[in-house]
Order: C-alpha cells, then structure tokens, then sequence
C-alpha cells in the first residue's frame, strides 16, 4: 500500500450512506445521504474526511500535494459493493446441465444425467487445492471489475470434514492474496450426501460433532448456513445445526424457503439469524417476525431469473420492515454470475425495489448481512476506504443505463485495486 | 491501418458461422460451423484464410512472422456483433420519466410531466450538432466494449426535414469517424409531432414529399422505417411512406404490432420489408407471412425487459421459419442500453431461444437484417474482418455466465479496435 493519502475529488454525486446505526429499513433504505460535488480523503485505508470538495481542500489546504489524486468530476462515487451470499469457491462448471434444462429437460433427468449439486461436490473433492483455488480466484477478480469490494463465500461443496475444510482454506487464502475480501460461511449442510440418502439424521450428527467444532477451532468461518428446504435439511434438521453452529461462536444463517413455504424465515427469526436467503415462498408470518428481530434478508433475483422462476417479493419485505440486501448467489448450478450490477437491475425493475433501495441493499444492508456493518457499506469517518466510480453521474443512471457494468475504479483498504481504462 | 497481415490463432471456439446464403431459419440457427483450434488470417482488412491452426500454419508458413498475433487460447471468437435496430443519434436523458415509472406513474402522468418521446425530440432539435455527436459517440464507444462492429441508427427525433437532416448527417459523421460502423435509416414517421396532432396526413404527407426526396437524394440513409401502432401511423400512412421510399431507393423497415395485433408483420410481408421490428403481439398470419417473403424479425426483448412487458416469442418465430435477429433498441425512453450481450441472455432465458440460437440472431442474421449479410456477420474467406474474443471458452459460456460482458478484444476491418485489458 502507498503511504501517501488518497485524495478522490469531485463526484457528481458521492453517494455516502451515512445514517443511522444498524442495517436500515422502509424509508431510511431511501436515504443515501448524498454530496453533490464530494470529495474523500482517505488515510492509512481508512475513511478520514468526507464533505464537498470545498470543505476538503479547505481543511487539507497544505496536504492536498501529498495525496494521491483521482479525478471522480462527472463520476458517481458509492461505497464498495457487498456480496453477502456467494458459493465462491468450487470446481468445474454446469453448462451442459443448462443446455439440457434450456431444451427442456426435467430436474429429474438433469439429476440422472449426473447434473445437480452432486455434480459439483464431486468436481470439488477431485479437484486440487490449487485448482480451485485459480478458479475461484479468476471469479473473485471478475467480481472485483464488477465493483464488488466484499463478499461471503460459502464451503457446502465438500460435505466431509475433510473437503470442506479444504474449501475453506481456500477462502481463507483467497481472502489473504485478494484485494478482494472474503468471508467465510461454514455450510456443511448445503445438502445430504448420497451415502446419507436415507438417513440424514446421521450426517447432520455428524456436522453437528465432527465439523462445526473443528471449523470453530481451526477458525476457518464466521458463520454457519443450511439448506432449509423439503428434501434437504428440515426447519427441526436446521435449528439444531444453527444452535450448534451459536454453541461455537458462527453466527447463523439460513437458505429459506425458495421453493415452498417451509418455515424458514420464522426459524431465522427464532434462532436470531444475522440473514435469511432466497424467501421466494416465505409465510407472511415469517416475514414479520423477520422484521421484529431484525433479520437481514438477503434477495437473489439473479437465481430467479437463470432458473426462469418468479422473484422474491422484494417490495413487500421492504415494506414490511425487513432490511433487504441484494446478492448475486453466484453458484455454478442455479446462478453462475458475478454481476451485481445486473441483480441491481432485476431488483429494481422485477422486484418493484427502487435505485436507492437497491443501492442501500448492495452495500450498507449488504454489509450488515455479514456483520460488517460497522466497518463497510457506507462512507463515513473512521470505516475501512472501499470506494467505486461509476461512469454514470448519478444512481439513477445504474439502473436506468441497465445491462452494463459502469464500474470504471474501485478502491479496497485505500488503495486503487482496479482501473478499467 | 496497419499494413501488416493479422493473424488470430488457436481459439478454443472459432465460432464462423459459415452456412448458407441469406438469413438462417429454424434448424439453420443451430448451425454454427465450429472449428476447435481455430484459426484466422486477415489481410488488408478482409479475412483470408480459416481454418485449424495447423492448417493455417501449413497454409501461410513462410508468412507466419511478418504478421501481427493475437492470441486466442482459450477463447472463444465470433464474427462482430452486429446491432440492427437503434436509436443511436439523440441528445438528453429521461432518467426523471424513468423514475416516475418505477413509482408508478401513468403513461399518461409521465407525457403530462413532459415525458415520452416528444422531450428527446424536444432535447435534440436544441442541441448543436456537436452536442449530439459528442453524446452519440459515447454511447458508440460503450457499444464497441461489448463487441458490437456494426449497428444500425435509426432518425427520427428531429421530425421536420431540416431536423432529421441534422440527425443523419451526425450519423453521417460518426459511422466516417468511429470504428463502430453506422448504417443510417430515415424515420421522419418515428411520431406525430405535436404541431400536426389531428391532421396526421399532413405530417404523412411531409414526410412523403418533402423529406424522403431529400434525404435520398443526399445518400443519407439506406433504409426507411415507419412507427406502425395505434395512435401513431396506421397501416395505410405506413405503406404510403414505404412505398414512397422504396420509389426513392430507401428499403423498408416497420416497427411494428409492439402494444396490439395491428397488421404491421403482415404489412412488412406485403411491402417487402428488409425487417419487421418489435412484434410481441404479431399475428399469426403475419408471421407467417413473414416467413414466406424472408423478412427478418428483429426481437427487443430488453425493450420488454426495461418496460417490465411481456417478451415476443422468439421460439415461435424460430419454429415458424421466421429469420430472427436481436437488437437492444438502444434509446432513451424504453430501453437505454447498449449491451448486446444481455439481450442475448434475456433472448435465451426469456423468449426460449437456444444459446446458438441466439448468437445466429446477433451475428449473421442481424447483418441481413440491414442488407449487410454479404460483408459481415459470419467468418468466411472475402468478408470483412470483423470479429470479437470473448473471455469464455466456448459460446455456451455468454449464456451461462449470464450478465457479464465477456468481450476482450474488438477487430473490425483488420485492426485492433478496443482491448479490455
Ligand atoms: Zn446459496
Ligand atoms: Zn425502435
């Protein structure tokens, strides 16, 4: 890192996000405090002056020479995008499965084709270290072009001690090679393995004793996911691994309700989920206690629109009190994308969410989703310096000029990690 | 241009898109004439050998070293998109339309606040000259990044002789100045101006007498496109004005049967249309009579996309025999984009067209759907040299990896154009 100040002047529009404590909800998701013609001053990575240009140069008259300058005049300037629900880290790709469900293939045939989540874990566990290290690091660079400065990445794709404890090594070391910074998710119970099939009451024991303690110990994760769905990990399968996952320190969070109302939203709310994913299907019931608790939901349009099935309710859950934040799911099967720009898109057009909305849900909200939000999501005094420029010049014009990714400079910890021109 | 001969090699996927004359129908879309390792010769701006890279190395053995390489590796390359139907030429932004949309305002509300077409010909017949060409080429410059070599644009925000001049001679000047090449059409007939709103026959008749002879007579533009809809020009305004074009050498073109089934496919049938546009409630019938007389359908499903419509039915027309291409309809009011790639995505996921599909629409059949089939869109021995490297390994790969635009290196006429890194 240079040691020289970064001095980003002049935005069109610096879109801070600066507000109240806590993930934001209903009106306040429409306050993006914003600075015409602003300017950041930023110190050892750190956030350390934001206001007008003016204001600035004023208080920093005889160190504006030291910095290092980039020119934002004609620019929006946002806080870095945050992904908080990512499936990073895997082998292999799925397109031959697309191909099939495109020509109208049934999941039924795709899975005896040898398609489906199996498919992955198999690619994974063959897969060297180094392997699926330079794939997922070769996404989380396409991520990073895409304005993304954060985001969580789920292990699942091993589902033995011993495979998953390889992915989220991985993670790990992504997260220490990358500008890029990685969260890490346990989520052992990402499905039930074959060997398992009718039993799966065995294979929770086991990432309940075997694999949360030795995740926990080794501090390898942050948090602890399952899949909470008919067929996968019942509410009851569930609310055992998370208040296992609690017992050793990994915050839960829960894949809920995509496909049928299963109680998965009123489970985050019990367990005190820091978010509940996907929420196609959640009960009104859910959705409220939700809102009570304070639950991040976390909305992932993108899977919707790649499996061609109807989105999440956004509005409603915007409307209802609920913190929404915005991912892109990205996952070789359902979701194989790194565009939150486009997942911005479809929120706003298809979920009936508005551009400030789905700005504050791909960055302070998003944050909050992975319990950063006290360190990223917003430009204010004092928090880590991760910043993009947009060659639009205002948040309208991410979505109004949709389907292109504007992201033209991001900064991580200070420093310029991406330049597109 | 350099004078040195351009040689692409060892793409993962050459995708030529060598096949029949004219443009492709039903099974035809399918074939894209593939060559593993392929390889591409270019000289003087034309291409001159395809084949394996061995094959071109045997061919062109003791010129190897004399020409500029591009590295192909793990690539896929496809001929240089080609954009057949935009509103590329205007001046201004409707964000604020675009705001009141998402919140829910009428049609009717949004022309009251000073929306809809008449503030783009209202911001355009004020600008200079240079004003719109400035803001025309940036638009052009972002079409070029997501691998698009040619495109049409369309007239038809001036709506008075001498404004509409102005526009086509922009275009004019951007297609002599800009690697992107500009193919012009008149649209005097894009609305009715407010000054002839109850006596559209006036207009009709201006547009037939006075603006059609002079355009042509200028050579400034090859086609001319009419705006077939209730409300706008009915089916008998429109053949007058097509027919008057085709008198004066203009081939037509209509946007047609987009709001209701209003005889516009069967009208493009009758006329000998080059293309019929739009076309989500076309008839039967006129599909049908479309495909019997060749007329290219030209699909906007972002168009659909931003309006939060239903979609044409691609698959339809595929399966009717119609030949489809793929534009983004690119203008300020009902689609601001200028990424080819997510129409394809939207084409494939949304209107069930396959990923080769789709690339066919965009590629070969787009060129024929601007009289341009002879000279672009497939990569053969004699045309131009106009192709794009996608950083993905094979085609299937821009649908799948939906929401990124994967293109890396532009070549049009011979000559690097634009490199993403
Ligand atoms: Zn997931
Ligand atoms: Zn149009």
């Amino acid at each position: 890192m240079s040691g020289k100040p970064l001095y980003i002047r002049n935005a069109a529009q610096l879109v801070t996000l600066k507000g109240p404590t806590g993930p934001r909800t209903r009106g306040e998701m429409e306050q993006l405090s914003i600075i015409q013609g602003g300017s950041v001053w930023v110190e050892a990575g750190r956030i350390r002056f934001v206001g007008t240009d003016e204001e600035v140069r004023r208080r920093l008259r005889s160190r504006i020479e030291e910095a290092d300058e980039i020119d934002a005049t004609g620019r929006l300037v946002t806080p870095g995008l945050v992904d908080p629900h990512t499936h990073l880290v895997f082998a292999g790709s799925r397109e031959g499965e697309f191909e099939m469900r495109l020509k109208g293939a049934t999941y039924m045939e795709i899975m005896k084709a040898g398609g489906g989540i199996h498919a992955t874990t198999t690619a994974t566990r063959q897969a060297s270290r180094e392997q699926i290290y330079e794939e997922s690091q070769c996404r989380l660079d396409q991520f990073l072009r895409h304005g993304v400065t954060t985001l969580e990445a789920k292990s699942g794709y091993g589902l033995s001690l011993e495979q998953e404890l390889k992915q989220l090594e991985v993670a790990r070391d992504l997260n220490q090679d990358h500008p890029v910074e990685v969260v890490s998710t346990f989520m052992g119970a990402h499905a039930v393995p074959a060997a398992y099939r009718d039993r799966s009451d065995d294979f929770v024991d086991q990432v309940i004793r075997e694999m949360i303690p030795e995740v926990a110990r080794r501090k390898l994760a942050e948090f602890n996911d399952v899949f909470c769905e008919r067929g996968v990990f019942t509410p009851d399968q569930s609310r055992r691994i998370l208040e296992a996952g609690k017992e050793h320190g990994l915050a839960p969070k829960i894949h809920a309700d995509e496909i049928e109302p299963y109680g998965g939203a009123e489970l985050a709310a019990e367990v005190g989920a820091v978010s509940a994913d996907h929420l196609l299907k959640a009960s009104a019931e859910g959705i409220q206690a939700m809102a009570k608790k304070g639950v991040v939901a976390v909305l992932l349009p993108g899977t919707a629109f790649f499996l061609m099935a109807e989105m999440a309710n956004g509005r409603n859950m915007v409307d209802a009190g609920v913190p929404v934040a915005l991912s892109t799911d990205c996952n070789p099967g359902s979701s194989p994308t790194v565009s939150l720009p486009l997942i911005m898109n479809l929120a706003c057009l298809h979920m009936g969410m508005t551009p400030a909305e789905v700005l504050t849900a791909a960055t302070i909200n998003a944050a909050y989703a992975i319990n950063r939000g006290d360190e990223l999501g917003s430009i204010e005094e004092g928090k880590q310096a991760d910043l993009v420029l947009f060659d639009v010049p205002n948040y309208m014009g991410l979505q109004y000029h949709y389907g292109s990714n504007h992201a033209a400079v991001v900064v991580k910890g200070g420093r310029v990690v991406y330049r597109r021109d």
